[in-house]
């Protein structure tokens, strides 16, 4: 099983202010301190993995910016499919060979 | 804590054709199931709980509809915050006061 | 053609404090003054219409909120089909007729 | 203003089987003629512009998505800001810079 997962994660109620850019660096460190293959974009990050090696990432910079934000919203979108991983590169890759 | 999650799934490859009415309520007889209050929609359906309660929900939606699909899309959006429950319907209460 | 999309506005940075509740009944109102079907959740607004009515509110809701907030996040979700409307309402029903 | 928006559009109803990748890769051309700054990703389509280049951009993926298929899901996130452009690069690089 391969999960392809698009996530991003702010804060909305915190105690600072300005930019978002040290509680998004907070979870991307979660992220890249997992191993899982991941790639930062400037809308979420994405992922891959088997579920439960996601999720349980995902809890773990949930309860961290939790920890220090009143509030946390977060968003997924998940792509699920039987057989072998790699295929956060090669969806990019099976689009931009079909491009003129 | 109160988690308020809003949670799509829908099959991207499976062996029926048509509606997604079945895969859908497969899922939503889990959310029933489990005892926590949700909300059904025509685009999702709105759940309110402890973080790992919800996520616990939506992994058995995901292993079931996994069972019969061999690739599956879901989204969610998580709204986490510090406090009280019952916030699904003070959420919409406090909108609904405002307006003419 | 019937599109249905659930559509989610708040601001990120904003003069006030505490609740998103007057923001959200700002863009609600303009839903609401719309005509088009819609159905208030807690996590978003699901609307019913053509394509280019759905959208002309959306872009009313978000330049609205952005005369008032710096900075304006939003999300949606468009499931656009072929044939008839009524959608919103038929795509709850065919999935509660299928629940024990 | 700067909106920068992340866009992911497949088919939920078509004549073929397989790949979405084709379908990816037709809405993809048209981002990429629009002229606008995008990255490809392996869950969506991130772009910057103005709130209404960008809601031209995606309409037209819409249309030549929907004239090949009875039915279309597509989900976007939009993040509008007052100010200058090139967020899309400097978002990821306010990130990476706080990362070990």
């Amino acid at each position: 099983m391969s999960c392809v997962v698009t996530f991003t994660i702010f804060p909305l109620e915190r105690e600072d202010e300005g930019s978002f850019a040290p509680h998004v660096a907070q979870a991307l460190q979660i992220i890249k301190d997992s191993g899982l293959p991941y790639e930062l974009g400037s809308m979420g990050t994405v992922m891959e993995g088997d579920y439960d090696e996601i999720m349980a990432v995902i809890k773990a910079c949930h309860d961290a910016m939790r920890a220090g934000c009143g509030r946390v919203y977060m968003t997924m979108a998940v792509d699920s499919k039987a057989g072998d991983g790699g295929r956060m590169i090669r969806k990019v890759e099976s689009v931009e060979e079909l491009l003129k």
